[in-house]
């Protein structure tokens, strides 16, 4: 009970501190001249700092060191409540939108998953559009801090793997300094690509407006789009390019980047195992999906079926969500093995979700090394990745992910089953939220989007992106006895 | 290539004792009078016995002691070969039949999987039908005798575990007496579990033919029927008990009933961690499953949908196969939930397929290893399954498997979404072949048969079979490399 105080104490800070990301909309609502939404945002931060200082304030008394513990409670109920505080400038603009669907929507932006519930997204107020971007943006960077900087500190997360000898802003040291030290390092990255993203997309044709709104959410691997037709409606192959580069670029590791940046090096990539394994899936997978849909006849040009194939691919296993075309109605295998991608392409500490390329590597080699231990029983062979011995301990905790992955998936799959959806929905609708990606198939799919589910269904979907994007563990383990034990 | 002559001339000599197994069909054909039907297996005696004489003879040279790498190769060919053999009646009586339909019906067989290719089952002449079915009891043998006694000497399976401390028959010693007493043993339990078998379904009201073929069956079970409706043909609740009854005893460790049968208590299943767990999930299945038939409507009356809830459920978990109704056309998440059940619910040593649920055990305690883990990291917690503690080797081994399963899973699936089979069809296929349990969903449904599926998906399928018999790291460990270094 007293370290639920200690925590909401802290959460208290962090939603004064939240409250001031309002400011963005607000100013967007004031350059567009909207006072409607001027009154909208200014309430709203109104009420989300005063309910912060609030909570902050009641339990002053219990203010304290936060310990391991505190940790996970802080991470999850902060990932919890800023979506809850972020349906309010909704809500005030569409009184007919319930709360169940504000929430999917905030959460959505929020954990970067960019599945929506609204229609008509082409008719909304600019400085609504850009709140609902900018969600996607913060919760990109909250994601890489939260992957380079806490995750590892708690223990979850395959990037404890590197705490130890990677140079720069992953050093080991003392938890406080530490988090503001990697946090500011990882911003100064995070907001100078951001930059240049806008830069191109503006000077590729988009509205200030749109290439605002596109760069947040292209970063954040997010996927929301200020067009119903998403990406589709520009009709640009310039455009798709360059969002293909940033997304790309999103779905590496931040820390490389910095390393990058501040060795004024590119060698750095090449020594990232996960850059690699990513690039070089993501890639190689767009030609033969490309091959694949020209074969079958469903762009008769090869020319056609690689700009579609890699746009769209390129978005779902990065986890983005944006699409250029109804890559549903493609021969299944295609969609399929995007879906599949989704899982496992994006790297640990980038925007993107899923299992992470490195716990892929970690499997893969595991596979590998039990053939040679069937073969050789008396010879110990050490796991490498990337020319680092990988410790036991890590190996038995991406297992152990795995495992929670997997049941996750298949329970979620198995509740929207019972509640009566069907099985390619229920499966890719808890596919593309546990994985953050946004749209899946089915009913759920490219050309719609999640308004079609039931009240029960939307929070079970919300339910799965908070899950999957706080690396399962980090949420389940409040709910095991021995974390609330003494 | 030593090593594979090796091989052969082992083989050439079970390829002896193998055509031995048409003697009960050429006996079956002798009593109906049946005189084409003795030529055609007279025949099939003759030609196997002379193909495996002659590699027996052309490689004696290579006669020699057989290492690990041997056992691997041996087991692999034998299970490929054997029902190539096995196809020669069939192919003698029905010339239209290829000879991919063919293997792909004697594999189903000898791995217990029980799918079918062929129609009209009812009007199939006693022989054959008697022989497909003790394809079914002799696969069953097998894969028991290969589980306890071969397979943990090979360093595959999660019965290594038990080898050092169950008394009996998992006695650890040399390797050759070791399999010739341990498949002694097992012998006898798996005879005489089949003599009450048959005299129970005898009593129940079936004929002599029925009650001996679907004892085959049911004991291994494959799910072979002698009719096209299944036990549905019957339609009788006693002859479905009966069957439920024997399918429970033989989704459990057959060493178990040996240690029950030897010690004349029934307390070793109470300390068998396997055991508990599958029935246990089997039977609440059961109950679940009927209540929510029930509740949607499938069934007004609920001794109604527990009946068919039970008996259809018990088939599918137990990878049976048998069907009493058309489940498919259930609400998706039972028959989904039955094919869920499937992969996790057999016990190792019987004669069930899918993950085993020892492995199923001890990914859930790793999962749980794990949360004890990040919250007290400087603790270390040995796994204890059933009292005993399961060293890390182990752990590793089972998490490998349940890797390369996964990924066994998802490649035979996109491969047959690129052949053009829709997704349910595809998935369901995978899972009924892999985990050997036989019907799937869609196009492989319980209604209907694989008869549908083009060449291509009949031989992916095969493959699928044969890779989930032999606990997938026996076959692939055949094609790395490293098997084949000196
Ligand atoms: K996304
Ligand atoms: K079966």
């Amino acid at each position: 009970m007293k370290r639920a105080l200690t925590v909401i104490h802290a959460l208290g800070l962090l939603l004064v501190v939240f409250s001031l990301t309002y400011l963005l909309p607000l100013a967007t609502a004031f350059i567009y001249g909207d006072s409607a939404m001027m009154t909208d945002f200014a309430l709203a931060i109104m009420w989300t700092a005063m309910a912060g200082a609030l909570m902050w304030l009641a339990t002053r008394r219990f203010k304290g060191e936060l310990s391991i513990r505190h940790g996970y409670l802080l991470v999850a109920t902060m990932w919890a409540a800023m979506p809850a505080f972020a349906t309010i400038p909704l809500l005030m603009l569409l009184p007919g939108l319930s709360f169940t669907d504000a929430y999917f929507e905030t959460m959505s932006g929020m954990t970067t998953t960019g599945a929506t519930v609204l229609v008509g997204l082409d008719n909304l107020p600019p400085a609504i559009n850009l709140w609902r971007h900018e969600l996607n943006w913060i919760g990109g960077l909250g994601i890489i801090v939260l992957a380079v900087a806490v995750l590892p500190l708690l223990g979850v997360g395959g990037r404890q793997l590197f705490k130890a000898e990677t140079p720069g802003p992953m050093k080991d040291s003392a938890l406080t300094p530490r988090i503001a030290d990697t946090a500011r390092n990882l911003w100064v990255v995070y907001v100078g690509i951001t930059l240049a993203c806008v830069g191109l997309l503006k000077w590729a044709g988009m509205s200030w407006l749109d290439a605002v709104c596109h760069s947040f959410s292209a970063m954040g691997l997010g996927g929301f789009s200020t067009h119903d037709a998403s990406i589709g409606w520009f009709d640009s192959p310039l455009i798709e390019f360059i969002l293909i580069v940033f997304m790309l670029i999103a779905v590496l590791n931040f820390a490389t980047h910095f390393l990058a940046w501040h060795g004024r090096t590119f060698k750095v990539y090449l020594r990232d195992a996960e850059a690699v394994g990513s690039l070089v899936l993501i890639l190689t997978s767009c030609l033969g999906i490309a091959i694949f849909l020209w074969w079958q006849g469903v762009y008769p040009e090869f020319g056609v079926a690689l700009r579609h194939a890699t746009f769209n691919l390129v978005s779902i296993a990065t986890s983005s969500g944006y699409a250029s075309v109804d890559y549903a109605q493609w021969p299944m295998f295609a969609p399929m093995w995007m879906m599949f991608l989704t899982a496992i392409a994006a790297s640990s500490g980038s925007t993107g979700g899923g299992i992470k390329m490195m716990r892929t590597l970690v499997l893969v080699k595991q596979a590998g090394r039990e053939f040679l231990n069937l073969l050789h029983p008396a010879v110990v062979n050490p796991m490498k990745i990337g020319g680092q011995v990988v410790p036991n301990s890590i190996v038995f905790s991406v297992l152990g992910f795995i495992f929670l992955y997997f049941m996750t998936l298949a329970t979620l799959t198995f509740i929207l089953l019972i509640s009566g959806l069907d099985f390619i929905s229920s499966l890719t609708a808890v596919l593309a939220s546990v994985n953050n990606c946004g749209p899946g198939l089915g009913v759920v799919g490219p050309a719609s989007n999640y308004q079609g589910l039931s009240d029960f269904q939307t929070w079970v979907c919300t339910f799965g992106m908070l899950i999957g994007r706080l690396e399962i563990f980090t949420l389940l383990i409040l709910f095991t006895p021995a974390f609330w034990r003494r």
